[in-house]
């Protein structure tokens, strides 16, 4: 590719921005960035790429545009790029939820214009362009979107996009994508943050000091919900639907172990507990985490 | 002291016997063991201790017995020990809950004889004495449980001795643990098992593969859902009353969450969103965690 534009540079824009120079993927790539205080860190950090403000003299000339922005910028900067979009440009974006945000998409991209949607399983709980590290993405999952009107040709551009920047690549269509990552990462994002909710109003209620204990557990949640607000209200709004159902679907569980916990009911809770040791022992080999017990990160 | 007897050597008893031998507190270290894979384990190992199998002739020279079994391993090594007991012997613990295990071992321990609990804030996912690390407990809080009739001396002389192994040490009443560790560690442990238990069934529900994708927040969790079950069964069922009280709250904030995520309630969850991440500063000021970002083990 000659050019690239990444719309948004934070940690997952700069993060691929580091990416695609060291594997050198593109020629030159701009960055389109709204946040004044991120492009005072971008140009500190000498970041090599072009800051632009103005769309209309880059994006003809550009062959992949990636939106890396919270998903409720999407439909404004769409509204202002329309007019310079060509059918050849690929476009795509790095958002965590699909279904509501495809639909967005299509209301509001000039048609004849495509989007081929992706999603690296990749993330921190920091944010901004300071925090990027260029493999990031390495070794991690990118979901790659397909629909009825996908263009096959884009799709495949965007694949080995992914594969050179060192992703494993998955297909599917955003209706599954949701319901997939509602509960493998959604859930588990909304359960952290409401663990810690419940821990201040505890002590508030208790008028005990509980959060310097923290390491026999909240700790490791902690980490998890200090993740950026902004992104995350987007993508609860977004995928609501499928959240909701693992939100009932969870505390139909967690209702069914304090059953078993009030009863003392040992081999029910026995056999959940060793059940849950076989899921990680899973994931291990599936390489999504490694091997190396924790004993607290000190 | 001169001799220390631990009773159960496996993650949390061994990497006492370590901290033990690095800082020479102890001339001699005697170690009771009930299983005998890990009896092999300590021999191979070449763990510096003698492996008894009789308390009769040990117990009389012991000054200070660690009990680092699960919780219902309690009452029937007290009833083979109790006879040997001499006031003037130190006897603590490392149970993670309190109130029950003090009121069983009011019951089932000679009169005359002293027990000072401790619960060291320190642990991992893994199991057994391989694994043991002799600066586990550094810098880590150790809880000493002090009630109407605890003996002040050997208060003081367990104090002196957590603190020697590197630990800061707390006092509360075991009313008072129970209560904060249930919101600090045990709610957060049966929300881990639950989440993995959740989405378990929820692969089997949707017929989709999605264990392979949870590097998105899920593998996190399945890291605490791999402890072990015995420990942590005996935990739920002895601070049954304060666990039943802290998953209303939870159910309760997480069911204000649905809430405002099906309402699109921008400014109640971006409130919620941002105080905890407030929260993980403070956790990271009180030295219970650090401050680098977590990009995934890799």
């Amino acid at each position: 590719m000659k050019n690239i534009l990444i719309i948004g540079c934070g940690l997952i824009g700069s993060s691929l921005l580091r990416s695609i120079v060291v594997k050198k993927i593109a020629k030159k790539i701009f960055v389109y960035e709204k946040s004044k205080s991120n492009i005072i860190k971008i140009k500190k950090l000498k970041l090599p790429c072009e800051v632009i403000s103005d769309f209309k003299k880059i994006i003809p000339n550009v062959d992949l545009i990636i939106f890396c922005t919270p998903l409720s910028e999407y439909e404004k900067i769409i509204l202002k790029i329309n007019k310079y979009l060509l059918p050849k440009t690929i476009i795509t974006d790095v958002g965590s939820s699909k279904e509501k945000s495809m639909e967005l998409i299509k209301k509001k991209l000039k048609k004849g214009i495509f989007w081929t949607s992706s999603h690296p399983i990749a993330g921190s709980e920091v944010s901004g362009p300071e925090h990027g590290v260029k493999n990031l993405f390495h070794n991690k999952w990118c979901i790659l979107i397909k629909e009825r009107n996908t263009n096959e040709k884009h799709l495949r551009a965007l694949s080995k996009f992914w594969k050179k920047i060192g992703s494993r690549v998955a297909i599917m269509d955003s209706k599954k994508h949701d319901t997939v990552f509602s509960m493998t990462s959604h859930l588990p994002h909304l359960i952290a943050y409401n663990l810690v909710k419940t821990a201040t109003d505890f002590e508030k209620q208790k008028k005990y000091e509980l959060i310097k204990f923290s390491a026999g557990g909240l700790r490791d949640f902690s980490r998890i919900a200090a993740s950026n607000e902004i992104m995350w209200r987007d993508i609860f709004f977004n995928n609501q639907k499928n959240i909701s159902e693992v939100i009932d679907l969870f505390i139909k569980n967690l209702l069914s172990f304090k059953k078993d916990i009030q009863s003392k009911n040992n081999k029910s809770i026995i056999k959940k507990l060793i059940n849950t040791k076989k899921v990680r022992k899973k994931i291990i080999k599936l390489k999504q985490d490694i091997n190396k017990p924790d004993f607290g990160r000190s």
